[in-house]
């Protein structure tokens, strides 16, 4: 006998998660135990809820509860621009920002060929059929600063091209509160390259 | 507008959870989304099942899903030792040793004049009426090698003391595979000072 069945079920339940190992599901599952039973209730009614109740948008590809999603629905929003990320979590990163006003188109990932992820794979022919509708004006790739993402952004820059949209891509350069000394290589170069006139 | 509602619960939920700060509530919450619909009705179901079917168990103040509990139960049981420790995971890793035939009890916690527990906070009264019982021997104070701890054990032994129950308390030393040069003093002198002829 080791633990008993209930919890040891419960423990590989959190072992299932990113991250969490025997030991941590363990301290988690016993910290379960000791936590009341309408805050137990209300975690799993969460996990099913946020399972059942979420889909994505039909439109740009955020997670959402309704379809088409707020941001989508929202008719203060700039129609003119979308702004591409690879994540939902990018999505919530851009807005907490609160600078950004148009719409967005979420990739769910990156071209890799080494994965063997391509074009097809994520959400690129949605994009494209998003462009025909006359509104847009500017496409601003935002994929992340890595390999693949600039990869796709370089794809999707070519793909729409002779459309005549304005493609732009965000900044690469030092973070802000960043230190020179600190700095790797290639992103002291993109800053260089990126300089402009005060 | 941030995260959609149903996942904003989700991350509210993970974020009770010890050592669960928001970056990786969220990350844990994004996760769920990818799992097997299945899997997260297993993860909800486990949650509920182990806060509702485990109790403690009435002799020893082990966590079980029966009670008296499994070890409790035990016709191969030693029922002429007690072990004493602080927390069920203590019972799970003497378990874990398969060394240890006897009994346990489980005091859920240990003295601490600082944080206002006291003995009767503890799961010490009960231990006294099971001694009442002919059969014990041997009561082992497995309690934590922390100040606690050792007030803990220190207390159970001057209370067992006049019955003649022998009291033992599990050995301090160099732990195996630890290196003498890292050992803390006062554990280095508790090795000496318990030092047995070969």
């Amino acid at each position: 006998m080791h633990y008993p069945e209930p919890i040891s079920r419960l423990i590989d339940s959190f072992m299932k998660l990113p991250g969490i190992g025997p030991k941590t599901a363990s301290r988690l599952a016993f910290f379960v135990l000791t936590m009341e039973e309408d805050s137990v209730l209300t975690f799993a009614k969460s996990l099913v809820d946020a399972k059942r109740e979420l889909t994505y948008c039909s439109t740009c590809g955020h997670i959402t509860d309704v379809d088409p999603c707020h941001i989508c629905q929202d008719p203060r929003r700039d129609r003119s621009m979308i702004c591409v990320v690879q994540d939902t979590k990018d999505v919530i990163a851009m807005e907490k920002m609160r600078d950004y006003n148009g719409l967005y188109h979420v990739l769910q990932g990156a071209i890799s060929p080494m994965d063997g992820i391509g074009p097809e794979d994520i959400n690129i022919p949605a994009l494209i059929q998003r462009l025909h509708n006359d509104e847009v004006q500017e496409l601003i790739l935002a994929t992340n600063p890595t390999i693949e993402g600039e990869a796709t952004a370089m794809y999707i820059s070519r793909l729409v091209k002779p459309s005549g949209i304005k493609t732009t891509r965000i900044a690469h350069g030092l973070p802000v509160g960043g230190d020179l000394e600190y700095a790797d290589e290639v992103t002291l170069s993109k800053a260089l390259e990126g300089r402009r006139e005060l």
